[in-house]
């Protein structure tokens, strides 16, 4: 993008030698741009029905133009006319088109207008799709995760921290961490989708027009909230464009970590999860693989994003006001954003949707690990030791049980009691891992009745 | 951060040796966390207050250690008590003063809670903080910049595009573009405000606890808007520090496009600034040099943040659930993320307040450069001119002029008919920069009405 | 990239569904890989010659593969032969090809290798080719810069610090330091092409292979200089791409610098180069614009080859040995980064080749900004003053000059020796820009001598 | 750094106020750059010998700079004299140290010199040292490995790709990968040095100086290879800044990638490692809990490395020549990436040296998995069947012990031969693992002669 264009008519006496053909070729963006041609259009359309409304072009004459546009849009759609990679970008392209179906008439499309206000205009009509579409993607991996939740409701599950098993909590609790994860991923969407939804349109070059046009006309055309009010800041900010980077990277973020841990869940160590064939490949070395590309490719295509962010920010830092060229630059990695974050998004809810839990394996890893130990010193606690003494205590008591090779199941009253005098019959609810589940009372907890009410939460927003 | 410590009693028979005296300096954290030392006493007088009001510890118990901590929290303000680099956090830092001070009912503070949920709670509380500053800090860099724009509102420059004079604008419409952007940061700052002002207390190592504790409680005595419900996403989660290091990179970056921008027009070749001495300094070795250091310095720290953020993510990708100690290393980029903008913030507003416009050598450069060109071409639409041919007809125009080395003021009435007999004596209004201005009809540009508007709007938001 | 294929046979009894077809689309590389088809089929022919000097396949099957192999090439590199975007990757298209025209012979060409080595060694094969071109693109630049450098041996600018006037230089001089800073980029280029140009064949999936081969044949059928001889990181390696990347990145942002350069340099407020028009653009909408798009694009496409670097160092961050899926998602970057910065290196050769230097402009800028005073000070230094009071006295005068608003050339002797009676008839010499160059004296100063050496020693390199 | 100094003395008539205080508090640099102070000093010694030498100074005067300048070496090394937050930087601080010891002599100490060359100078200095520590610490970590794989030697593992078991190896053959991956860091560490140790004295403020100084004198004092020759360069580049936190980033990403392997083989689940306690730390919460801190501290402290990569290119993107204070923002990445590195390095040898492998545990992972299909696939191929029937074949051969849960080895030759009459008595020294690994036949693979080559080859090279 950029006020240029190379055809020696358009610039008379100012420029007597053509663009050197490899300049050209380096300064086009057609070949990245032309994926919003759709957009471009709809925003001509506004642009000069408004003109024609409004004086600047006769009605007739922006009458004209808009049903070429239309046919133009059509043409597109369906395949029939291809924007060639000679023009310099797509707003010429489809200027160009317009031409010569419409003579010089077409020249006016351009009055009262940039094409620096053009481009931000078809990014933000762009991305106010890309986020809707992401942020039903979002909902649609959270249904699965739900789902998923809510079949699994009794299961429980070894919860871990270091990547060492902790304690025992409902699978269903753990998966709607990431229902929640993702919930904020969905706020941050929307938040990002109110800075998006205003209209540059009618900056101009910079400094606005001095044509009695009537940019909110175009605005409320087009379905947006508002204008951008002041047109140098209109044609000069990329925040919109950093802004959905940032969010997609937290968003991704999350979905590494998901994918982290499916495949780690996967594995014959683990056992936990049972990966459909649908979303798993073999070897063609070696025979009895079977391998979580999908969640792998996940996690891997972080980077991209990552990138893309940082791509932009670099772009953008220590550039003076209006519009640089340097800015054509934000096509690559806006689209990179977009298309690898929704791609993963659905790819993590086929994921979701086509893993099964191995119960049996869950259920006997809830019996090492000593998992309920925290348990057992809250409940020295509360029949009225110091913290620091049960803790003392039950650290002895795991000393003992890891020394003889046993487990807490294996131990009776009596050796309870040899270790304090406080255990009563009422202690094995608190050694059994399923029964000390029950026990969690605070908010928002891994008990029965948290997670009854989460899934009742998500349920209710997500439908 | 983690679930640790070195001394053998608490964890009595698992360990049967000392952490190495290299790792245990290399896993601390108290260097960098006990500037969290306030938030963590306020946090830790919360929660024990709640537990003496559930009944979980006795009132009086509760009581004294809440004494205790404002007798800590007074005494390490004042500086009189200083925390050691020994202990291995903030956390054990306090809790082992307390303990020496109350003795065993010290012991009773830590019951129904984790390190994984207080130091999520620290931060929450020290970011809570942060963005007020920060928001403060925007508004009033704001307020400068709107006071400076008002101050000099009939002041003309030439608008600039790809670096190189384009139009004439209002300086009071171009420094009015940055409030517009600082303004997208104070919401960007609201938003995620929303998102830390949640309280993970109460999520205990992950999974919740079996104490009868009341989470609300803690949130409202804390002046949280909420709890983060789900216990295992409340210690996991750290979205809301790389929402913060987000926002404020785009932040800095637009503070790095106004510091080259003031950097380029205080230069002599541009000289359309003056800064003044209290914001230069000279050079020991050129006695002739005044330099714009406290700009270039902020337009160089945009690394560190974005750098920081960077950090942030990459801390975080692909990390299984729970907590990780890996999350420890979340607290440089944290404090250097917020320092490093509040710093930046507050330098550009006295950077603001301490420059001054050459307005001589503004008017003058008005008359370079055929800046009412496009406004000319404008002109000759209204006149029934189709715009190609108005834009073919000034470019022969200025090339005419360029060719003859004189400025469009240099131009009669005859010799612009010679190039386009729609030439009327209206024409003048359009050539001269100043009278042009007040040709701009469209909202939000470059015109006397839409500055005034702006400066309005933004006086009435910012008292 | 993975080891993986989709068609059931291969996998017998292990699976009993296809690949999802979302999945099978996500998880295919062919898209981005297919640019190595060349390099496939160049180890490949390598490989099979190999297998059947080794005796692992007869000499005519060998034969009959490698035949096939170099017509499938020529077929490529003509255009009559267009791989499918319905294979998995570029290995498996090619192999497929291949069965078809030789059948079952054909399924031979993967013994004893992986996808895993096979790709290392694709991606090698290319960054070889890659490398040499860049390193032949710099030296390209570096000739034009000299050359450049030479037929303006004479001019003086003011060398800037803090893009503040500071001391007179001669443009030579400042060209030669961006010929050193690329002098640097082309020996990164030779330390990371060291460490590319070694095998991976052979290390199969991993751990080697039973069969008999010989891994130095393939390396010197393909010129390489050595092995990579452990096998597993032979194929979980990526170093060598994230170290192109860096040494790009290092190299875009000495591009961006110059970029930044030329641009302010061609402002009509500096004024000291002229750009040719056949690397500048107009405007559509602004008929006096002359823009330096190139050079603007070049500093922005820098955020790529960065985001680039930032995307692999993430995918590779904390990923287990061997091979993992992730690994995948390295094909784009790696494209990015090579293609983005050749063409910016071929770009500001264009620059550079046509821009000139406004030599009276030049001249002019000399007598403002007392450019001469750190030589004034030296003088009296010479002369027998302290340094500090040296400084003093220059500080004085530039203050006396700057308040008469009168250049250094305006000063008589008598004026001179009112402020320091060290002042002699030879200080002229000293206050000229023009002879204050003669003075310099220590190596690699700005001295016609220092840049005669430079030349001579550039051109000798380069040659 | 900054050719600045804020005592109105210096600069004459140019300036009328002082920095405003929080100006001058914001653009010191003491606080980090005080850690320069012994490297400043050598410099300084360096120079003023040579200024006596060269006659610049009087010998006498030399002298006596130079014994005041070792004297306060000295006394910042025993502790005795402690550097002021209040000077602006290291530079100021020392030197003003300096004048009040030898009065007006030390003004002389600063002739010919420039803060900006002298801050390349510090760097240098401090790096060569830090390279050359990291380049110890890597070797020290290597010869850890090297010893821990040799007396591993006859150990086996089950090798992964995708996270999932693959083929059998020897644990001292994947050892020896990342003693090979740190060999490539020790290769590009030894590639920058070169690029570090050469001597930017004397290039003053950029432009070189009229005193007849020596630059290679003060080279050769300081044990630099050479001199930055081109004045210009010397003080605008930070190159080897930026490459050595690109080659750190490498190497940061090699230990992540073993902190992950060895966290993930230390779970319970996976079994293989078991850390010692002095390595593992426990939980304060949960008694039965022993985590690895350390290694989960160093995978997250890459992204700390990666920020400061990031960090320093983007303050250098876009800064014209020579030096601008942005470039003073360059210390603290620049310590960060090497006290990060260095203590990771140190962890990691620390790690490693306190493993140990559960011989028995991995010995029982051989046998699942049918990690020797693809041997058996080879073994085909070598009776004279095609590749891809062998596979088939073995895939069927997995299917029916998969479907019937029994390992290869509950194989008799009969049922072999019922999958392919190829199978004859020796084709059990391919299905046990043990015995597989004896027939790898490759150079560099997983067999018993390449491991020892390797053993040999780094036990030289190390020692």
């Amino acid at each position: 993008m950029s006020e240029v264009q190379e055809k020696s008519p358009l610039w008379g006496g100012r420029f007597r030698k053509q663009l050197h053909p490899d300049a050209k070729k380096f300064s086009s963006s057609i070949a990245s741009d032309k994926r919003l041609a759709e957009d471009d259009i709809d925003g001509s359309i506004a642009h000069v029905t408004m003109l024609g409304e409004c004086g600047v072009v006769p009605k007739s004459e922006s009458d004209q133009i808009v049903n070429a546009l239309k046919q133009i849009k059509e043409e597109i759609i369906s395949g029939k006319l291809i924007l060639s990679d000679q023009s310099e970008d797509v707003h010429l392209a489809i200027e160009e088109i317009l031409t010569e179906r419409v003579s010089a008439v077409g020249g006016k499309l351009h009055t009262a207008r940039s094409r620096n206000d053009q481009v931000a205009l078809d990014q933000r009509l762009f991305l106010r799709k890309a986020i809707k579409g992401l942020q039903s993607s979002v909902e649609g991996l959270q249904l699965s995760l739900t789902t998923k939740a809510e079949e699994n409701e009794g299961t429980i599950i070894p919860g871990y921290t270091h990547m060492r098993r902790a304690q025992p909590i409902l699978l269903a609790h753990h998966l709607l961490a990431y229902v929640s994860m993702f919930g904020r991923d969905g706020e941050r969407l929307s938040d990002c989708y109110k800075r998006v939804d205003l209209s540059p349109l009618g900056a101009a070059a910079f400094a606005g027009t001095s044509f009695a046009i009537n940019r909110k006309s175009v605005a409320s055309q087009l379905g947006f909230s508002d204008i951008v009010y002041n047109s140098v800041d209109a044609v000069s900010d990329r925040d919109y464009l950093i802004e959905i980077a940032s969010v997609c990277s937290i968003l991704m973020m999350h979905l590494s970590r998901m994918a982290e841990e499916l495949i780690l869940w996967s594995t014959v160590e683990f056992g936990f999860v049972e990966m459909d064939d649908s979303i798993s490949t073999g070897s063609s070395i070696m025979p009895q693989k079977k391998n979580p590309d999908i969640a792998e490719l996940v996690r891997g295509k972080t980077g991209r994003v990552y990138g893309s962010l940082m791509n932009l920010l670099t772009i953008m830092k220590g550039l003076p006001l209006a519009y640089n060229r340097d800015m054509q630059c934000d096509k690559e990695p806006m689209f990179e954003v977009i298309d690898t974050t929704a791609d993963c998004l659905t790819m993590m809810k086929l994921v979701v949707e086509n893993i099964s839990f191995n119960t049996e394996r869950l259920k006997q890893t809830l019996q090492d690990g000593y998992l309920t130990a925290t348990e057992v010193a809250d409940y020295l606690v509360r029949k009225g030791e110091t913290f620091r003494e049960a803790h003392r205590i039950t650290g002895e008591l795991v000393g003992h049980c890891a020394g003889n090779e046993i487990h807490f199941s294996a131990l009776d009253l009596v050796k309870l009691q040899s270790f304090s005098e406080r255990f009563t019959e009422d202690v094995f609810d608190i050694l059994d891992p399923e029964r000390s589940i029950l026990l969690k009372a605070s908010e928002g907890s891994s008990s029965h009745e948290s997670v009854e009410a989460q899934l009742t939460y998500w349920k209710n927003k997500l439908q």
